[in-house]
């Protein structure tokens, strides 16, 4: 993981003589399009019976296609601190201790967010003279210590927490909408979502956004990072008025469609300004689809077994598309087992740094394998809080636990795997395996559906090597403090800097921490 | 459906004027290739996450992609009698009334076959010129009445049943293997299939069928029609040599890796001969992927629901592939809901045909969707047996009977749908909803797992629409004579035409008439 590719080796030289300030090639910009609870089964290119998602096949059959590429967490907040630290959440502190094998974010009531011994992607870019936005959901904590812009990010535009809602701001704030350090409005209030028809013009706001930005960096000539973190396809489900009724689909459908639009402008910009082969963009999801939400305001996972919230496949293989033309070369597909933890190893190689050396870093530099075709061996691991649920290696997927929520939640009607049902799989109490894993090849069996037979040497094969992943792992493990342990009414959005100005303050109730109850 | 397009109008107006036989343009060539149990999303295009068809992949890039193509039937011998008459089962008689609901082929026990009074596509594609050859699997019936050559093919090089075996040729004699007239062997004998390795040649000389007969008809300068049902995705799955252990999906993907290359040589001929422009090709299979063989010996339907033997959309939604350099353009895709009784109709209108207009014709001729795109509101009904038990229309599917089997076959562990589970919906005995469908909205649920609330004004509306479409169809059916209804060990191949040579004649047992036995 630390070697040093011939791009970075290049960059350093170049840093080194002091080249790259005096005009010197730069280096590349870098676009991450995360997509917020949009399944592996969305995309067109991915099988998507109505096909409606010209410009992302688009990206593909222009650049390169990851089927096995992984979140690293089947819930957004630990994803997108995954993704910004390039560390597992068991690492980086998002997850939680008060129950075991569950999945935490961060809620309004949230005391915790991104820790500041965190070295977060864009406070490393900045050493090397990117300019960093974030447009849409932030997700790492809502308390000012956690503030992108305290975390390397220049820009901001968007929310901290779900856009979940409309609240009464008695109970509940409505959550706040920042431009850079201060709120300019809440959802449902001036930024309207109307629940009963969808309408919600957001994604064309962050869009322009991310436009503008692209066109001011452009015209400074200097890199930048964009993290475009969008969340239309996250319940509830909005899309513009343009929008709304075009898809075959439904209104998640609808969604899809203006995302897949404004992908389109993206990267027709980039070309436009013939900045396209300096310009690295990847897009992916920070976990499966929501199938509690589906059909009307959720996706698909197309192939894979349940959804967001769960470990298996449709809970974290997630759409994932590189594109970086004259770089990337076209129409290529990688079997490549990724993780959303290898776009902060891969910007950081772009931009001729090194990962720090202090800490474990999950993520890889993927441009070895963009580039050259190059393989790497690794397990992919699937937590959910504190608990290691399952790890892949290669073709095969070993169990060590399985739950997909407790008969309680699924008789009141959560179904996290609605339809499915793999008897001794999508189990509603937690199963431990640890001592004799279920065990799934995944290329004969994407769906996991039927478990490898405990006796044959396939089996026993699959079983040494994963059992030898998973203690290395565990043996060399130092978890991070958790962070969403505890949580308190009285740090919720009710007086975000800028609420003065907007008349907008609301008073805080009285302070009292308590557990988070994390139900699954 | 007798409207005469413009194509047809050309070709009959040549035709009139004796331009065709004089030298004239004429009609294109047409290339049916039909996959056995290949499931919708086996293919890379479709979403298989291990992307192993390029050759087919190329073929949907250069061609129209459908993908909402159904079978006429979730089983092979009916869907392929469909295919060469236009005609439902329920008309063609391919079907039983032995029970209510089942599903019915044509074993080497079976007494029926293609009934003479039904006019093949082969037969009238003769009145037109053309050449005609089978390569692979009749399934029409085996006793000497039904033989291919009887009902308009000149040529044929393959076997009349699925390659079922080994049989000890006491019980049961092994499938023969035919080159037009006469045996020229038997499966596991001169055509040996290693039921332990999977190994078997039989792509490769179906291929190689294939590539003599275009050249051959090339050099004749006479317009062919070639129908390529080869088996290899069928259980027993097989692959040659060169292709086991290639693919990521284990022995099913080698076979598909395989039967890819078969179809990118196909085209590849056609392309190196100069006669792409004037050669129609259309990939196909005859039902959904046999869930019950998977994961080894059976494919995917990706995102539906069961698959083989069932009317759910595993069972009869289909891959498809036109492809027509020059006419039809590339990269397109066509929410046309098509069926492979449309090919029945296409081919004569491109051989400048009509249909028959003595008897119903299901099929619909898609030339004008797939030149100008024209889209065409028709229904798709999903029997078994002589039972109705669904429809869709435009994007609503009623299912007016569900059934995937019975408890006692399902608990003795035959599963149509593997992992799959939907209350009330994959149910395990016969279910009426005759009264109240169950209805589903494919586009928002193409896994048809959220059955519409039977209060909302959706549900009204698609039920108005879809009874009337059901109430006329009903009322002026006329079931023809039920052809599979009679099995007896005597007609079994015993001894085919062309066994004294080889000295393979078998001596059949008494000839004892009875019901055939169909379990679902």
């Amino acid at each position: 993981m630390a070697a040093c590719t011939a791009a970075q080796q290049l960059l350093l030289v170049l840093s080194a003589l002091g080249l790259l300030a005096a005009g010197a090639p730069q280096p590349p910009n870098i676009v991450l399009l995360l997509m917020d609870d949009m399944g592996w089964g969305d995309l067109g290119v991915n099988g998507e019976p109505s096909r409606e998602t010209p410009n992302l096949d688009r990206m593909a059959a222009e650049g390169m296609l990851f089927p096995s590429f992984y979140s690293a967490n089947p819930l957004c907040s630990p994803s997108r601190a995954a993704l910004l630290t390039g560390r597992l959440p068991i690492r980086n502190g998002f997850y939680t201790t008060n129950a075991h094998a569950r999945n935490a974010y961060t809620p309004q009531e949230i005391m915790g967010g991104i820790p500041n011994s965190e070295h977060l992607l864009p406070e490393l870019l900045k050493k090397a003279g990117y300019t960093n936005k974030i447009v849409g959901k932030w997700h790492l904590g809502h308390r000012p210590q956690f503030h992108p812009l305290k975390h390397g990010f220049d820009e901001w535009f968007g929310s901290p927490n779900c856009h979940f809602g409309p609240y009464d701001n008695k109970a509940k704030p409505n959550i706040p909408v920042y431009r850079d350090w201060e709120m300019v409005g809440r959802f449902y209030e001036e930024f309207p979502i109307n629940r009963k028809t969808g309408e919600a013009n957001l994604t064309q706001l962050y869009t322009q956004e991310a436009l503008d930005f692209i066109q001011t960096q452009h015209a400074r000539q200097s890199p930048f990072f964009l993290y475009w973190a969008i969340d239309a396809t996250h319940a509830p489900v909005y899309a513009s008025r343009q929008f709304l009724g075009t898809s075959l689909r439904g209104r998640y459908g609808d969604a899809v469609r203006e995302i897949d639009d404004s992908v389109g402008k993206i990267l027709s910009l980039l070309q436009n300004l013939g900045i396209s082969k300096n310009t690295f963009v990847f897009f992916t999801s920070d976990n499966g689809a929501a199938l509690i939400s589906a059909p009307n305001e959720g996706g698909s996972n197309g192939p894979f077994l349940c959804g967001k919230q769960t470990t298996f496949e449709g809970g974290m293989r997630e759409p994932a598309i590189a594109w970086w033309p004259g770089h990337i070369a076209a129409g290529q597909v990688s079997h490549q087992l990724g993780s959303i933890m290898d776009l902060f190893t891969t910007s950081l190689s772009l931009a001729g740094l090194k990962p720090p050396s202090d800490r474990v870093i999950d993520g890889l530099d993927l441009l070895p394998t963009m580039l050259k075709g190059q393989m790497m061996d690794r397990p992919i691991f699937y937590y959910r809080g504190n608990t290691l649920m399952a790890v892949t290696l290669g073709q095969y997927k070993a169990h060590l636990w399985t739950w997909t929520n407790s008969w309680e939640e699924f008789t009141q009607g959560t179904d996290f795997c609605p339809g499915q049902n793999v008897s001794g799989v999508t189990t509603h109490t937690q199963e431990e395996h640890t001592e004799l894993p279920l065990i799934f090849h995944l290329g004969r069996d994407p769906g996991e559906r039927f478990p490898l037979s405990f006796h044959s040497d396939e089996y026993q094969d699959a079983l040494s090597r994963t059992t030898q992943v998973v203690q290395e792992h565990q043996k060399s493990l130092v978890p991070g403090q958790p962070q969403l342990n505890v949580c308190n009414q009285a740090v919720m959005n009710w007086a975000p800097p800028g609420c003065e100005k907007l008349g907008k303050c609301l008073t805080p109730p009285e302070s009292v921490p308590e557990k988070c109850f994390w139900a699954h």
